[in-house]
């Protein structure tokens, strides 16, 4: 089979659970995911990209099962100290995990790219799969609410996605180039399929999706595209999927997240508890267990996704 | 009095314990530190000054008792992770300790001066006495041995002090400006003494002296200049004194040490152990227990060095 490679568009927490599952059934050269930069910042003047950071700890099997983000066996003596000397503490970074951000910040002022940066710590950690920053260019997710645009940790972390959001923006992202070995990969005519992963959609997928030629070089890999619900019984797992839904005046449904990617899917996975409403989204619909608690789970939704992908691979 | 500032130069651990105790017996602003800036580096990314940094911890009362550098209580799961990810770990930063690093590289980038983010740092941390720094100017302290020269940290960290010195150099000491507070104060007609903490003479001391106009406005300001031995017995109590001093073919003893200081003494403290091999070192000695054990130990030594100092004044 030729076509062999499966991009996987992911944002954080849920979007990590699959790309997990994905790596462990397919060969690491098979799997290319595609890490939403939108919501990387500055903070205590190093760079963290966050997704990139859970993407990394999860494939490498060194995450944090209790909070979804940073390491396991953490501690938090840099927390503990960095208030006492008037330095910022409402983003909580672990003292292993700070050493990623300080390592990475260190190569990026002296030029390296985010994606040469990921790439070595993602060797280094022993991960076969791929995590592409899906661009070296700087791209920010902004949101609008009553007070104003806001930064998005701003809006994430520090005021815990309180604020109504009215409207999104991506600076940045239409002049951001997508990063070359996705296009390259898009364009190989080996792509297995596009995953898009159980992420919240608005603030992981929608700033890749935004980039220019992104959408159209998916559309025009003629491989199928497959999207894994994040909403489960009309709720998010986890995270403000289904309060910004309705912030935006849409659905708060899985049905919801189908019309909001459009004509962009050609498959799409919802959970049992789905099911009833779902009705006519424009893509196949398949129905699974969604709900990612253990390892086996990560692995089956993996299975199913890819199941659903090479079956309309055969319809064409 | 109008004389009631007492200015003391200084190193790291040993000079810290002097200064520690100085400022039990003299009121926040009656005390200047002047700290030693030559063997600060850039490190991880990160801006490093250690001698500002362990005269922080040990006035702060958050010094780490069993190493003599860094921070209590402190745990090390930053370094348990930066190797891995290919980040050089030969420097010792404890999570805790991060957080000064990370705080004042951030304030640094954003342009204030090394002074001001320590002076906020020391108010911050509740210290009276005031840490300035020898300047806000870059003085790099280097070392020639038979490899040629080195930075200072590369010789002190990660070679341990096991190169052969055959000379010093302070890159950048004759353009850097001393701090003017240093300066104003030396002018002020108001200092009671000068203390040269029993600090490393070539690698603590000297930096400072070697400022342009430094040893002038010591020598203009009419205090009484008086510094305790860092050796007793004939060996430094820790780090490369002894071993630097034979190196550069001196005497590895007290009185070697006031030789060096030359005419800029007016008094030398010196442990008992040294009493008999004294001499004549130009300089009025006072003999004291000047091994620093116990906080009671750093008081007393204190106490012996102004007393020393005040009588030197009333002589004049």
């Amino acid at each position: 089979m030729s076509r062999r490679l499966v991009v996987a568009l992911s944002g954080g927490v849920g979007g990590a659970k699959l790309a997990l599952g994905l790596s462990l059934i397919l060969p690491g050269d098979e799997l290319l995911v595609v890490a939403n930069t939108g919501d990387d910042f500055e903070h205590l003047g190093l760079i963290i990209s966050p997704d990139i950071d859970t993407l990394t700890y999860v494939l490498a099997g060194i995450d944090n099962p209790v909070t979804g983000w940073g390491r396991r066996d953490e501690t938090w003596s840099f927390m503990d100290s960095i208030g006492a000397l008037g330095g910022e503490d409402w983003f909580r970074l672990g003292d292993r995990d700070l050493a990623l951000h300080v390592e990475r910040s260190r190569r990026l002022r002296l030029g390296q790219s985010l994606s040469e940066v990921t790439s070595d710590i993602c060797r280094r950690l022993g991960i076969g799969a791929r995590i592409v920053p899906m661009s070296d260019d700087r791209v920010r997710t902004r949101l609008r609410s009553e007070a104003g645009w806001i930064d998005f940790q701003d809006y994430f972390v520090r005021q815990q996605c309180r604020p109504v959001v009215h409207e999104l923006a991506f600076d940045g992202a239409t002049s951001a180039r997508p990063h070359a070995d996705i296009v390259a990969a898009l364009r190989s005519n080996e792509v297995r399929a596009v995953i898009i992963c159980p992420s919240n959609p608005f603030i992981s997928i929608e700033p890749i999706l935004a980039m220019s030629g992104m959408r159209d070089a998916i559309e025009a890999s003629g491989a199928p595209v497959v999207a894994v619900s994040p909403i489960i019984g009309g709720k998010a797992v986890k995270g403000p999927t289904a309060k910004m839904m309705r912030e935006l005046g849409l659905e708060a449904s899985a049905a919801g997240v189908a019309t909001r990617y459009g004509d962009l899917l050609d498959g799409y996975i919802v959970d049992h508890a789905d099911a009833d409403g779902i009705g006519d989204v424009g893509a196949r619909v398949t129905i699974a267990r969604t709900l990612m608690r253990s390892l086996p789970d990560r692995e089956m939704l993996a299975r199913v996704t890819l199941d659903a992908a090479d079956a309309l691979a055969l319809l064409r």
